[in-house]
């Protein structure tokens, strides 16, 4: 495997799946797993530990981590919302476990009916949970900060608010913070200055990676910002799945296609074959014959003559 | 009139329309460029003086200068194919003619049917006819180096090619260049360097503007390298309208309205008021109701509590 720039952590087999009513089969999930990884993609996040009342569409998370710690080289992720999700993701053993908290109170309290002073006892808790295992089988846990960029319901998000939550989220226990435009608020300047400011305060390996959504179409912009500051990992969604789509072209989660094609263009290599990705999408759109797909790398093709920089 | 850092120049009427095969009746045209520039847009191409025979589209841009010319504050641009057009248009006087000439030699002969020392020799026809003229009549000319990132016949076009063609441009008689990527196959690498490049050989002040298409949604990271690097003029055409359309959400120019919204959410003054802006898509959508418009920020609105850069 070739050295990689920039890590991409494809979160469409769980952001994507969720936002989707549709249920896809296990088998079908599986393949297209097992296709993304083929394709290069370093990371994968597989699911969420929620209870199956919930989103039936990722009732089978268990089985996925399982299915997909066995490809080698893959780092297989999962989002867990509580206590409770933690210990049924790490009685299957995943690499991450991202934890979700809501800068914003009034949507913390409104999607997870909890306050940040309950979130932040919860990973505590899951901390304790995983320092209770040998050090070889310690997943790697991830607090996202949610709504970090503005929020629907609050608008404006405070930047202090967001460094305090950062702070008290390693504080609690977490390896390692994300930031994330769980509303597709975020500007350029924003992505530059959160994330110079989370380093400046927590030390620059506590921040690698930022979660985007192209609500209004600014997500690959946004990128430019995250790669102009120097984040390395960057999550996104084949197809655009996920999300919430306003209009003819609006995915929630920036396209992995077209931010595989923007970060190759530049000379920065993503270990992805591009050959094998529109492969994995094929995979992606015979399992969700309904669901609309976006990106425009994968129709328009690669330019004549284009050379990727990672080997193809 | 509020003071603008970074000047749009929507491209719709021009790029976009003569891409639709429907005919927008001249009086919508007048009403939607009414509204372009009611909403704060400084720049409108209007039209191209092309054959009618050959684009029936855009038939009425004569017309359309004269009305357009009565705005006050806004520049008037068109397109000129060659000397004949460029004629056609001086009876009328727009502030701005830009002339095309393609970088890939095969691209230039098949779509132009015409040679670089053919167009370069109209160029500098049209010099001598524009400075025949008194001088507070005369048009800027620009010439728009297009495919200069690529070309989907010749594939990778080198850069020496482009940096040789800007200079015969200006040898030949324009005020200025343009960086036109055609085809879609620009990256921001490229977006810095052509510029950077350009500047060193000619100076500053003879490459402003960017035209830039979004075939493998990569425009508005594009964009963040033209803003990078200190390019002032950005086209746009509103709704995306225009260009070649490969996939749901794939537009050719990018989106006016999603570009207004990376440049203000970063506190950069466009000089657009948002509410008319999305009213002049509406004047745009009634015209063309068969014609599926682009663009996520419209439909997703602007964020709670967003204050843009320009007082609205």
């Amino acid at each position: 495997m070739s050295a990689i720039d920039i890590e991409i952590s494809e979160v469409g087999p769980r952001d994507g799946l969720q936002s989707i009513s549709a249920i896809m089969p296990t088998a079908a999930k599986k393949a297209w797993i097992t296709a993304l990884a083929g394709a290069g993609i370093p990371e994968i996040e597989v699911g969420s530990f929620v209870p199956a009342k919930i989103l039936p569409q990722l009732a089978d998370t268990a089985e996925l981590v399982s299915h997909a710690r066995q490809i080698p080289g893959l780092t297989v992720a999962v989002l867990v919302p509580n206590l409770r999700g933690a210990r049924d993701a790490l009685a299957v053993g995943p690499h991450k476990m991202t934890i979700p908290l809501s800068v914003s109170e009034t949507h913390s309290l409104k999607n997870l009916r909890r306050t940040h002073a309950q979130v932040l006892e919860e990973i505590a808790a899951i901390r304790g949970e995983i320092d209770a295992l040998p050090a070889a089988n310690r997943p790697k846990l991830e607090g996202s900060l949610s709504t970090a960029f503005g929020c629907t319901l609050e608008g404006v998000v405070p930047e202090r608010k967001v460094l305090e939550m950062a702070e008290k989220l390693v504080a609690a226990g977490c390896d390692e913070v994300g930031l994330s435009d769980t509303t597709g608020f975020a500007n350029p300047v924003q992505v530059r200055k959160y994330t110079r400011e989370i380093w400046q305060l927590l030390g620059r390996d506590k921040l690698t990676g930022i979660h985007l959504h192209n609500t209004r179409g600014q997500g690959l912009a946004n990128v430019m910002a995250a790669l102009e500051v120097g984040l390395t990992t960057i999550d996104a969604s084949m197809g655009g799945i996920g999300g919430c789509p306003f209009a003819p072209g609006a995915s929630g989660n920036i396209v992995t296609e077209d931010l595989v094609f923007l970060l190759e263009s530049q000379g920065l290599r993503t270990g992805v074959n591009f050959q094998r990705l529109f492969e994995a999408r094929r995979v992606l759109a015979e399992a969700l014959p309904t669901t609309e797909l976006y990106g425009f790398t994968p129709l328009a093709g690669l330019p004549k003559d284009f050379v990727a920089a990672t080997p193809q």
